[in-house]
């Protein structure tokens, strides 16, 4: 969490897994691979970087905070995915931005807006990069110069009202600044994406981004009571308010737009108090219809448990929440104002009424805020750590990648069993097997859940993007064919634009395309996200 | 709930009051409005409709169910607002629409459109009719024949999906009609706004209706799955999913949209199980400010009652439901899973750690359905008969209207204060004094509040439209300055568009404006509501 950002890898230099606890992880995982060993890549420096010189010169007034450096240049290039990792181990960096800009308010946006204009620049809003979905990368078929607009300045909490608890937040603020900014005031945005490190609220508005709450609240969507964005025909500001029924809401049409209507400068978050009272406890199933079965009935209970997260057998074990010899759901509640263990009772005789075989081992703390001791804040840990052990796998030559989709629940068996197999099936296909497919839960809802795929597979050290997208390739087929939404909470992006195009009403995206027009007649930001320009 | 509807004023005819009830009702209220006596005008008879002759002549695919009939052709010009009963009771009907076509399915539909282009007419959507904001009146500026679109014959419940608790539906069905269809399979939708009884899903979708819900669902948004609608450039359908995060959602932009994107057909919604447990009780406040702080409390607690609705002392009164002493809270919780009697002790808990002097009375009940005898059935009684007082009020030659809104906790106070000195002051500036201006809070947020605002004050015979459209652009100016929404479950239609264009976004009004034009290119939707076209 400290120290600087890695320009080719995820999150932060230092928390890169040292080479020898990557030939540790080597020998761990080789089994599970057909493998007997696996090599180490050695990750990229920066002298190693060569890039196309920058067809653009900063003009005076951006010439304070804009940069050609290759370096910055560089890490602007991608976000981190698989696909975006492998490519910076390959020392290649397809169409990095030919600038970076980091303005220092939203005066320097528009400024940035208005030059992009007169240059004919396209203009890509930046905020930590963490998109695993090509969200911040350049459009492979526009020929313009790009601007890569990072958004890392405007990181401040700039107001609070406390009785209403809600906060007027910069959208460039990463996670940990911003909950170091809210708890004097025992506040919380509570929200906790995987990326919390090193992805902002601008990305998480843009994004629609899932977060901490299993339940209820599952994306950052609902906490939003006003966004605020520059276009390139001005600002934007909806009004603040708690609810409101007066025609289609303006922050719904920004929740989710990727960048492409406007850069997001600043919101009213609703927040939280701090939970002082939790209770959590973890239910084993024999199968993982049965889990799922019971993340059901608590889903549609009213109890709105704030972790619901089951994990396949496997997941159980690669994750070290369990041995591998049961699915677990993890349960849990938590309250600033009332015990919960009531409702962790209940939970636990919804579980019981309808899954079976089951035992619940109840985790109970009372009266305190927490401190980072609990099961709860164990798994937020490891799970904040796994995109650097994902990185390590890349490192080991491996095809290491996440997908995540939602179904209703009437589906979700044969839908889960379908997409698992599809996956198999194409990894043996292109010759990347044997390897792993696990499972888990991420949001329960009343009508459905987001199942989240996790792949380890054996890759052709040279040809593993090339495999890796006729895996992908199927399986967002097989999702968009069955059912299934392209992304429940990883975006859209450019990587997921084929199954989104399939899935999403053909009058919307004109409807989308209208819109946008009307905000950037030139097409200057993220062209080719979400839709063609 | 049986007999025919009114074509003049609120729901069925066989609901109004009695001239006697009228009479006995006026001897009650004329004291409150300073008046020795009021004086009942006599509803309006068929017999007294004259209108202007039809522009429209029906072709041979729609003949089998459209209408140049006076009396269907009268039913249809208006909504149901004050102003609409009191143009109703003055027999005027201004602009009624030329033709009302009654589509058997949606194939009607589309014929009705593809009509519509080749004649050059509007076409406003019209499902149960009982908009109180202008939604469903052809607009004073058009001079195109016009065709009331209702909605009616698509009444049915056409698939149930028990796993996920959803159902597909369509869109013309009325509440009652709905819920009888759903309760063999012990579902409900749980959507009570007050005009449950004469409104449609379709209506609930296209305003972004209130519902039964005081805390957390609020409007039938949350309660969407998928939307299926007919526009002039097709169909658009929205895939049906638990959550999403596949760019900006179809749906929200359907929400809210008032008819001018497409007729709403059908939509997937999320149902509830029919609950068996309940608890309920009512705190008593000597200030509404204490009241409405014991609200922000519970609202933002996380116990999210089902029922949390402030009534200020006077609408506590003339609602049946106090004495006028107090202000009262009424609180509630209903399951279908478990218990909610600590529920409600946690919130009587916390109602009286934060508000001084107050008392709760529980009423409780458990393990069964409800029979129609609790507290709560009881006050959803007089709610839903509400409208019918309303008319008999304005049958006895007074202003009697509602408007609402909703603001953060943080400006609740001064901005009920105000809005209500708004209010009492613009009656008087009217000559409509004394009167009564009483509040209720009809929904409660974590970071604000939904008030109501219900006004009967002595208008003048001939002049309360004028006095009524002075006091209406007071308060609506108000609570735009004041940072409030022109409406909160109320819609905007065209009576709120002066307040809605101070409170939209400027560019999002923009987007509006493409985003209709790119299905409905020739305007021919509901024109002038929400947007000029």
């Amino acid at each position: 969490m400290v120290g600087s950002r890695s320009f080719w890898g995820w999150g932060f230099e230092a928390e890169h897994l040292s080479s020898s606890e990557q030939h540790q992880l080597g020998a761990l995982v080789a089994p599970l691979v057909g493998a007997d060993a696996l090599e180490v890549v050695d990750p990229p420096s920066p002298s190693e970087i060569t890039l196309p010189a920058s067809r653009l010169t900063s003009p005076a007034a951006l010439a304070g905070w804009s940069t050609t450096d290759d370096v910055a240049r560089a890490g602007h290039t991608y976000g981190k995915s698989f696909r975006d990792v492998v490519r910076g181990l390959d020392r290649r960096w397809d169409r990095p931005p030919d600038m970076v800009v980091s303005p220092p308010d939203e005066q320097g946006i528009v400024a940035v807006l208005e030059w992009a204009t007169d240059v004919g620049a396209i203009v890509i809003p930046y905020g930590g990069g963490s998109s695993v979905v090509g969200g911040v990368e350049a459009p492979a078929d526009d020929d313009r110069p790009v601007i890569s607009c990072d958004l890392g300045r405007l990181d401040r909490v700039l107001e609070i009202d406390r009785t209403s608890r809600a906060a007027r937040i910069q959208a460039g603020v990463f996670g940990p600044s911003l909950e170091d900014q809210l708890r004097p005031h025992r506040l919380t945005l509570r929200h906790y994406p995987q990326s919390f490190e090193v992805s902002s609220l601008g990305g998480w508005l843009a994004t629609r981004s899932g977060g901490h709450f299993a339940t209820l609240h599952t994306h950052i969507d609902d906490f939003v009571e006003s966004i605020r964005a520059v276009t390139p025909k001005g600002a934007l500001e909806s009004r603040r308010l708690p609810g409101s029924g007066a025609g289609p809401s303006p922050d719904r049409l920004m929740l989710g737009s990727e960048g492409i209507f406007g850069i997001i400068t600043e919101a009213w978050m609703r927040l939280q108090d701090r939970p002082t009272h939790r209770a959590s406890g973890v239910a084993r199933f024999e199968s993982f219809e049965a889990g799922s079965n019971a993340a059901r009935v608590l889903g549609q209970s009213g109890l709105w448990p704030s972790n619901c997260r089951l994990l396949d057998a496997a997941e159980a074990m690669i994750t070290g929440a369990g041995d591998g010899t049961a699915h677990l759901l993890l349960i849990g509640f938590e309250s600033a104002t009332h015990p919960v263990d009531d409702a962790l009772s209940e939970a636990a005789a919804l579980v019981g009424d309808h899954a079976g075989s089951f035992e619940v081992r109840a985790q109970r703390e009372s009266g305190r805020e927490s401190d980072g001791s609990d099961v709860a804040d164990r798994w937020r840990a490891a799970f904040l750590r796994a995109p650097y052990l994902r990185d390590a796998l890349v490192g080991l030559g491996l095809i290491s990648e996440t997908f995540e989709t939602a179904i209703t629940w009437d589906r979700f068996e044969s839908f889960v069993s379908t997409i698992r197999q599809v996956t198999e099936d194409a990894l043996r296909s292109v010759g990347a097997w044997p390897g792993l497919v696990t499972c888990r839960l991420t949001h329960v809802y009343p009508d459905g859940a987001a199942p989240y795929f996790t792949v380890i597979a054996p890759g052709r050290r040279s040809g593993r993007l090339e495999q890796w997208a006729e895996v992908k390739g199927a399986v967002m087929e097989a999702i968009a064919a069955e059912g299934g939404t392209v992304t429940h909470h990883h975006a859209v992006g450019r990587d997921h634009r084929p199954g989104y195009d399939h899935q999403r009403p053909q009058l919307f995206a004109a409807q989308l395309r209208a819109a946008k027009h009307a905000v950037d007649p030139h097409a200057l930001l993220n062209p080719g996200v979400l839709i063609d320009p």
